[in-house]
């Protein structure tokens, strides 16, 4: 492996100031062996080896029933518990990686074993709430963020901040600086496709933490290639907007792929300029929206294009 | 004058396939002397010469008491008409010159005499209506296209496309098929920052168009950069929209030119890529929406650096 092993959880807060790349992946369904899992594991490993990334998000996906009246577009399919996966496959990674954690599938003890367990030398931990109000949940966000509090070594917190959310209640910001006064230290957006909404809760963000003489914390912003139709209609299942113009292109045309990946590179143009311009910490969060093959390559090398950028 | 003299109105037209520049001017107010005016229109043009303009446009501004409620930040001033002010003033001018004409403050004879007068090589025109419903009209936009259609010479005609109204009413692109069905060639934009309302107006026409089987006209989009706090009141005046993020950037900017040149640059960007991809013929249109010295010096070079843009 040619990763070198450098590289801390907290470096990689430090190193937002000029912006950071990472790379978000979902571990296996629950049903994959674990042999099969550990080559999975490492195909993953040697495709991003060229790809000059900081850092690995893997997240914890949750059937979300309660998101959408609508049928899910992709099946879901229970996964391997992102923890166990980092710890038992990863081993070959060496840099920072961002768990995810669906507080809601987990107990309050669970969590908080977890959380001190941990090696907060190497491991963030993103805790997210559930997908909607009417899910039944085991440990409510809140919960979650005031059992971190009580920890003596836990690891760096992350949250999650929605442009989209952002559009209807105009509070999102104060919604991350709420999460902050209770411990988060960074936020991931969720896949943006309008820019405009994402450059709207930066801006919200980062004035209100200058009016309140608070500093801003690393916003991590992602970007997913889409390839077909389908995974558009999974977009929209998931909440994320699309401009309507971007979506009729992406409707029409003979290549989605290539006019997405445009799109992405250019949004990441924008926005690596856009923080840097308004002094916000920042990194770059690249992902397929699927496991189809082509998706999957086309990120990866969406990557490698946006670390070039972030030089 | 190094002008060259070359380019009919029907020559604007077919190079808008691969994307015309022209920039915009109002006429002196109607105090001024023959011989000021004079010294302007000279200043202008010396001004203008580094820039490779396909074209000029000279507006018909009129005082839209009726827009709205707020005071309007800048006082209005009544203009020379822009007819006389070309015919006199503007000889040195020997390319492609599009008049605007607020149908309303003409009668349908002033109007029709004038359409039939007007050098129609080298003269194009922009019927533009009541700014309101409300605004008691001369002549209604639907008569001054039916008074152009019976005539033996007429120039070329233009028709303004407004993408903030297509946010409120979703028929602007039906709107444009329509005007030109009455006789439109050609479009002209209102100043432009909110990028992907343009691009959902464009986008939204051309597939009209595509669907329909009738071939799009030519659509001039406007910039014009923003070099302070009344200028963006000003624009907001106008019904021109400013994405939240930007109007904040400009707002608390030490520097809001700079900042609002940069977007100017990169909407042009932006736009020439979408119209390209699209199979939309355009232009780009810059213009400084007041007479400070700064904004047109920096429209001027705004100008200049599209040009090099559309190369």
């Amino acid at each position: 492996m040619g990763w070198g092993g450098e590289g801390s959880a907290q470096q990689l807060l430090q190193r937002a100031e000029r912006g950071v790349l990472l790379y978000g992946i979902t571990p296996p369904s629950l049903t994959t062996t674990p042999e099969r899992t550990h080559e999975i594991a490492q195909a993953m490993l040697d495709r991003l080896e060229p790809v000059a990334l900081d850092g690995l998000i893997v997240y914890d996906v949750d059937a979300e029933s309660d998101r959408s009246a609508d049928e899910r577009p992709f099946p879901f399919m229970p996964m391997m518990d992102p923890a166990d996966f980092v710890e038992q496959h990863l081993s070959g990674w060496t840099r920072p990686v961002v768990v995810y954690r669906a507080v809601g599938k987990y107990g309050e003890e669970e969590l908080s074993s977890w959380l001190v367990e941990a090696d907060s030398d190497r491991v963030l931990s993103v805790l997210v709430g559930a997908a909607s109000r009417r899910q039944a949940v085991t440990t409510s966000l809140a919960d979650a963020y005031r059992l971190t509090t009580g920890l003596e070594r836990r690891p760096v917190i992350g949250g999650v901040c929605i442009a989209e959310r952002h559009v209807g209640t105009g509070q999102e910001h104060q919604r991350m600086l709420r999460k902050q006064q209770d411990g988060c230290d960074f936020f991931v957006s969720q896949v943006c496709y309008d820019l405009d909404r994402s450059r709207d809760l930066l801006s919200d963000y980062v004035y209100l933490c200058r009016d309140d003489g608070v500093v801003p914390r690393p916003v991590i912003l992602t970007l997913a290639p889409c390839g077909s139709l389908k995974t558009l209609e999974f977009m929209s299942w998931l909440g994320i907007d699309v401009p309507r113009w971007l979506h009729t292109e992406l409707s029409r045309s003979r290549d989605p792929l290539a006019e997405s990946y445009d799109q992405c590179l250019s949004n990441a143009r924008a926005l690596i300029g856009f923080c840097r311009r308004l002094g916000l910490p920042f990194g770059i969060n690249v992902e397929s929206l699927t496991n189809r093959k082509v998706e999957i390559e086309a990120s990866v090398e969406l990557a490698r294009e946006i670390g070039e950028l972030l030089r």
